[in-house]
């Protein structure tokens, strides 16, 4: 059995990472790729137990400390129930969110530092990585649009942090994909979905032409 | 402001931990001292839910990584939230098991090991180690009979795992005293719970004589 590939989608908050997750899964399944679209944190029954934890904290709101800790502990479970057997058995793993928002999130903006989230990934998913992160990166007021665009949807303990916070994770994205620019494909959010999602695959040519299946 | 104490009552399945920091608790409060008396893990609104998700988990059960990162977050908001402010403000502290359960039960028993355990501790809590760990040892016969006595509590993920599981974590406290012995004192865990307490009380003498407040 070929081992499957594993693609993350990272970015800031209203870069539109699920609806382009979407979008990619529906266009492997065309290809005839076996797909899992899965999410973080979340993915598994116990990931999902933690989500709500971590958007809905109980009492006065976890520390970053505690932050990190339980956003590595769903990692895990999903590593080890999900993404781990899927690509085992050959699956296309589409993952909106992955490590990276970790290391944005709490290691960068909430000053923890990124070896200490390096750290808690290898404890807790032996140091799992993509086969290829796509940051999709967008102007503070595109994304503001489209937050605002959406219905309804309250803003949880982490997105509602304010916008020197937000800027900072959005900041770290984009200098990860300077350091380590082999592991990332920079990916321009403006414009339509449909423009956004032809930059997603002409920036996954090279995985599609390695892959005998695709 | 003199900082307070930090005492923890370690030892496996029924071995009267609880009952005995109760007691201890008691002790502490005629002596004059401010007492805080807590558990892990839990002992703060957010570490008690992740409790509920640990001794009750969602789907197929935590494999051992996950257990031992949600263990750590519970332990970060407890001391960030609890202990530290009360060490701080003069308590005196004493914990039904902390750092030392997790060495036992997911880093020897669950073969995880100590540094992975200890690497996460640094991570969530700054390391944080009691002033003085009690570890409470019994015969196997005498736990057996403690827990058959115990009226309608069901066993839990953890408590209900095998008898080879629960040796090794027993096994696992007593090398940790003779590992560390300046940080333990071994209790004698047989006899009645006034005999079990005169005991506790004889081992932190050195801690009463070196505060003047009790």
């Amino acid at each position: 059995m070929t081992r499957g590939r594993f693609i993350a989608l990272e970015g800031g908050e209203g870069t539109g990472k699920s609806t382009q997750s979407r979008l990619l899964a529906a266009e492997f399944e065309r290809r005839g790729l076996k797909v899992v679209l899965t999410r973080e944190p979340g993915g598994t029954a116990g990931a999902e137990a933690i989500r709500k934890l971590l958007l809905e904290p109980p009492g006065e709101g976890w520390g970053m400390r505690a932050e990190a800790l339980l956003f590595a502990a769903a990692r895990s479970d999903h590593v080890e129930r999900l993404i781990d057997p899927a690509l085992a058995s050959g699956r296309w793993v589409i993952c909106d969110r992955f490590l990276d928002s970790s290391r944005a999130y709490q290691g960068s903006a909430g000053l923890l530092g990124d070896e200490l989230v390096r750290s808690l990934h290898k404890s807790g998913s032996r140091g799992l990585l993509p086969d290829l992160t796509l940051v999709i990166a967008v102007d503070d007021a595109t994304a503001a649009a489209r937050l605002a665009a959406r219905d309804g949807t309250a803003s949880d303990a982490i997105g509602g942090r304010d916008g020197a916070y937000h800027a900072s994770v959005n900041a770290a994205f984009l200098q990860f994909t300077q350091s380590e620019p082999e592991r990332f494909a920079v990916i321009d959010g403006e414009g339509t979905v449909e423009q956004v999602h032809s930059r997603i695959l002409a920036a996954l040519e090279p995985l599609f032409e390695a892959d005998p299946r695709s």
